[in-house]
């Protein structure tokens, strides 16, 4: 199972500053559910908040109705397959956990699960603005507690080359973009 | 100067949906401007919307209040250091454009010019939403019309490694990851 370690708060955004794409997990009422999302970004430092389209005919979106409460989970390269296998189905038609054998690991504040094999999870507490999730689909939250596998990133930092492992980038139709080399600029 | 080609707007999307970070331009009432923002996303497909935050304290601010208009433009590697630089001061204080030798293109249908060296551009009209501009300095807009150099984006695709130029992806303190290679999943 994954090895994680607290982040702070306030250098959660950097788990999702760089872009990638996320899977959301989500739980109530006895029901869990994982989708994938490449629409999700930061919003805020400090509290750390964060805001992601969540589309009305998926089952996630009742269940983080119902819940006000979300999981994004950071996945790697490893989990490209995966990540588009979450997104392709409804948790409505499969148990996706079952079909693809995902194990989870409890988070510490909210009830939806953390996904094992992530790089990074950042639980989310909704914020509710009913006029823009009806609207937009869209959905803001702050994040309540934030983790990371120490391999990847440690101390507020992104570890080089991400550890060896590396986050994903969705395009369209099955392609990603991994995350590449770091390119440093003098301040 | 830069080339630039139409994207048609159902695929404009693809040109930010891998999240690179961004160079917001504008212009209002003979002031132009150009700041850096690590947060936007995609909203919609088609039409197309984008997310974006920009901050309450910044120039640009005022100037897409002003116009109800902004271009996002996808910024390559080579414009790391813009990014960093026009997003590090105040166009209140410098005039960036001449500062930076920054050379602009119009565009088609709003004010705000279009960066000469940029991968893609995204021409964008404010949706406005009060409560969320006002709370969270956050603004949604639809996308107008949108550009790419054919070298790296074409015919709705982006072509094999970008055409050997790269996006951007922002993480902190003057630290980049470059978009990565390409990971294809079968779906």
């Amino acid at each position: 199972m994954s090895t994680l370690i607290p982040v702070e708060l306030p250098k959660a955004y950097r788990l999702l500053n760089h872009g990638p794409t996320v899977m959301v997990s989500s739980a109530h009422d006895g029901a869990v559910n994982l989708m994938s999302a490449a629409w999700s970004m930061p919003l805020d430092f400090e509290p750390p908040k964060v805001a992601v389209v969540i589309d009305r005919n998926t089952l996630t979106r009742g269940l983080v109705e119902g819940s006000g409460e979300f999981v994004l989970n950071v996945p790697s390269s490893e989990q490209a397959a995966l990540t588009v296998a979450v997104g392709s189905a409804s948790g409505r038609d499969v148990d996706k956990f079952a079909e693809h054998g995902i194990r989870t690991l409890p988070a510490r504040v909210v009830k939806a699960p953390l996904v094992d094999g992530c790089l990074a999870w950042l639980e989310c507490r909704v914020i509710p603005e009913p006029h823009i999730e009806a609207t937009y689909d869209l959905f803001l939250a702050e994040v309540v507690a934030a983790w990371a596998d120490p391999a990847v990133f440690a101390d507020g930092h992104w570890k080089d080359n991400q550890g060896g492992r590396r986050s994903i980038h969705y395009i369209a139709g099955g392609q990603f973009f991994e995350t590449g080399p770091a390119v440093e600029v003098e301040k």
